[in-house]
């Protein structure tokens, strides 16, 4: 807002349900505990930043290192609210981790970038540790 | 997530408390319908992308250029989810517009940063005209 223009120049941007399935796709990774079908969903350059203003990781190999957390490790995951502009997308989710005997939950806003093929190339998550709720 | 190292390298980040000030500063703004009040929260080589993925505006005048279609229209806007992370907030809204006879009613994924002042240096604004409601 303001106006109802919303033609993007994000030319090369793919098809908003394109980019609604790899959001999906994530958060059905997140479920699954494994970092690799994660990982599999970002393109081999991509950048990431969690929470956003921390240094970011580039390159499938330290995301794959920061998603290594995860693995054997099921997150509850739910879409809340998904924007989709051009070639990107913002989207508010919740996520439940286990963390020893206890479970946290955290509903992040996450922004993401997507190439041509629908592939993530930059994911910046808003968060902090006030967000932070052990259940 | 994953992890809960919330440290940023944001070093020149405004207080949390700063930045949700004005974030509600600025819905505020947008219901006070004076565009030059919302305009006051840009610093002055402020970008803007509403939608995100459209040619930014950049500095001051583009940007009251922009808002001055709401001069004389106050808005209804409500703060549905805010996230601070680092320099950064991202917040889900409502926003209701009068157009003619009628209401539109659209709720925003905005992605904005901030200098140390907690002036707005970037503005995002996630959505499509499919999230559109006329009311």
């Amino acid at each position: 807002m303001p106006g109802t223009d919303t033609d993007t120049t994000d030319s090369f941007a793919p098809a908003p349900d394109a980019i609604r399935g790899t959001v999906e796709a994530y958060l059905a990774a997140l479920r699954s505990g494994s970092s690799a079908a994660i990982v599999a969903l970002y393109a081999d350059d991509a950048t990431l930043e969690d929470p956003a203003g921390t240094a970011p990781k580039v390159g499938r190999d330290a995301i794959a290192q920061f998603y290594s957390a995860l693995d054997g490790s099921p997150q509850k995951a739910e879409l809340l609210t998904l924007r989709v502009s051009g070639a990107s997308a913002a989207f508010h989710f919740r996520v439940t981790s286990p963390v020893g005997d206890h479970e946290y939950e955290v509903e992040p806003i996450d922004v993401m970038t997507f190439d041509e093929q629908a592939r993530i190339t930059s994911m910046r998550a808003y968060w902090s540790s006030e967000n932070l709720r052990q259940l």
